[in-house]
C-alpha cells in the first residue's frame, strides 16, 4: 500500500499555520507529522533525516509536491500521505496526545538523542511552554538531570511536575555567574532575543547550545565568551520519520504526555488568541470530528 | 627533574605581545608554548586540556603564576618551566621551523583533530596568514581535500603549494551560492567581521565552522541559515600538551613546515611594523642569540 487515505480524529493547534493530525484506521493508529514527501535518493533521505532532503522536503501545509499540487494542511476530514511518512501510534499513548508529539515532541526529541543526552548529562532547557514542557519530560526520561530557566516563579512546580530537579530564574549577569560550567546541552524552545553572552559560559567544555526556537532577527555572540569552554552553538530542525517513530515509542514506554485541551473547530479562534496571550497550557488539540 | 632551564635559541615572532621558544640542550631539542602551568587537577587538565583548568591556566607572559609571580614571555636568554609544559622537538623538525607550530601549529591542528578531519573529509581554510598556511598543509597531510577562500587572485598559486585543490575568492552573496552544503568543516583564521549568513549555508549537514581567528565585535547570525543544515559554529583555544606534542610529531612526519624569515632582535620594530602592513610572509622568528 504506496497510500492512506483516512479520516483525521486530532489535530495539534500549535500556531495559525501548523496542523498535525493522528488518524485512526480499522487496524493501525497512524498519525502524520511535520512532512510528507522527500526525493528518497538523496544522501539526507538515505540517512533518515528526510527533513534535509537536497530535492527539497514537501511540508505538510503549504508546500509544493513533486507533481505541482499544493500540500493543504490538516483543517480537513481527510488526507492523502506516502505511507514512508505515516507513523505508527502505540497503543499506549492516545491520539490526543499523540498529536502533539509529531511536532513539538520531534522537535525537542531529535536535538537531544543527537547531542547523546543521557544519565550522566546535565541539561538546561529555557522556556517551559508547548516545546519545553515536553523536551523537560523527554530528558528527565533519558536519565538526564534537567534545569529549566524560566522567567518567573509561577513556573516552578509545573518544572518540577515534568521532571525537572532545578529551576533558575536568570536575568541579570551576576545571576548566571553561579552556573557557570555546569551544563552539557541548553535547549532553547523560545524564539527571544536573549543574551547569548550570557548563556554561553553555562556550558561545559564541549558543551552545546541548541535553538529549536527560532528568532526572527539575528543573533549576537562575543565569541571571546565560547573562547574559555570551546561550546558549540546550533539550531535543530525537527528529526527524520525513523526518529519520529523512535520517538513516539519512547512517549509510550516512557509515559512521556503533552499537556493538553481538547477543542472544537469552532474554538478555534479562541485558542489562537489565548496563545497569542500566552494563555495556552501547553497545546491545544482539536477534535476534527467537529468539522462538519 | 621538575623544571628545565636553558637559553632559548630561537623565538616566534606573533604578534608584538607573544613569542614562543625553542631550546638546545645538551641531548634533547625542546620547546614552551603558551602556557606553562595549570592545576593538573581538575576534569580539564586530567583529560588533557590543560588549557581550559578550573583554576586558571598559567599563560607564557603577563599571567600570574600560582606562587604569585608574573610570567615573563621569552624575549629574554634564559626561561625557568615546568617539566610538563616542556614539549620535544622531533629531529626533522627545525627549531626556527619548530617556534610557530608551538602556537599557531596547535592553534590549528587541535580543531582539525578535535572535528575528526581525514581523507573524507572537505574543508575549508578562511585566510592564507601565519596561521592558515600551516592549516592547509595540516588538513592537506590528513587526508583532506582543502579550498582556501581567499580574498584575491595573490594567493591562489601560493595556496596550491601549500595542498590546497581548490581557491574561492568571495564577496557577494552570488559566489557563495555554488558552494553550498560542500563542506565538513570551515576553519576560519582571520579576525575580521565575516557575514556567517553567507558562509554558513556551505556547510554539509551538522558540519563545524570554528573560529580561531576571533574578532573583538560580536558575530551575528540569522539562525535560519543554520536551520537547513543544522550546521554547528564554535571556536577554539589552542590545544592541550599531549596534543601539541603530537601535533609536533604530525608536522615532522608529514614534513609540516611554517614558512619563516629568520630575524634577528634589532630587526623586531621593522618587523612588527611589517607585521601591521601585511607584509610578513608568514612568520617571523627571531634568532634569541643576537639578545645581548
Amino acid at each position: 500500500m504506496d497510500y492512506i487515505k483516512k479520516a483525521p480524529i486530532t489535530g495539534c493547534l500549535k500556531n495559525i499555520i501548523n496542523i498535525l493530525w493522528t488518524f485512526s484506521a480499522a487496524s493501525d493508529r497512524v498519525g502524520v507529522g511535520c512532512f510528507v514527501n522527500s526525493c528518497g535518493k538523496c544522501a539526507a533521505c538515505k540517512a533518515g533525516q528526510e527533513q534535509f532532503c537536497e530535492k527539497g522536503t514537501v511540508i505538510v501545509f503549504d508546500s509544493k509536491d513533486y507533481d505541482g499540487t499544493v500540500t493543504q494542511g490538516g483543517y480537513s476530514q481527510a488526507i492523502v500521505v506516502k505511507d514512508h511518512f505515516v507513523l505508527h501510534i502505540p497503543d499506549e499513548l492516545s491520539l490526543a496526545n499523540a498529536a502533539p508529539l509529531l511536532c513539538a515532541g520531534i522537535t525537542t526529541y531529535n536535538p537531544l538523542k543527537q547531542y547523546n543526552i543521557g544519565k550522566d548529562s546535565r541539561v538546561a532547557i529555557i522556556g517551559l511552554g508547548g516545546l519545553g514542557h515536553i523536551a523537560v519530560q523527554f530528558a528527565a526520561k533519558m536519565g538526564a538531570d534537567v534545569t529549566v530557566f524560566g522567567h518567573s516563579e509561577s513556573k516552578r512546580e509545573e518544572a518540577a511536575k515534568f521532571g525537572a530537579t532545578g529551576y533558575e530564574i536568570l536575568k541579570d549577569t551576576e545571576d548566571f555567574q553561579p552556573l557557570a560550567g555546569q551544563f552539557d546541552f541548553i535547549l532553547n524552545t523560545v524564539a527571544v532575543d536573549l543574551d547569548l553572552n550570557n548563556y554561553m559560559p553555562l556550558l561545559k567544555f564541549n558543551g552545546v547550545f541548541c535553538y529549536v526556537g527560532i528568532p526572527s532577527d539575528e543573533i549576537h555572540l562575543n565569541l571571546f565568551s565560547i573562547f574559555g569552554n570551546q561550546a558549540n552553538l546550533t539550531a535543530s530542525n525537527v528529526g527524520g520519520i525513523a526518529m519520529t517513530q523512535e520517538m513516539l515509542n519512547f512517549a509510550a514506554k516512557n509515559d512521556v504526555k503533552p499537556q493538553i485541551e481538547m477543542i472544537g473547530i469552532d474554538d478555534v479562534p479562541t485558542a489562537y488568541q489565548n496563545i497569542l496571550d500566552s494563555k495556552v497550557h501547553y497545546r491545544y488539540v482539536i477534535d476534527m470530528s467537529t468539522l462538519k
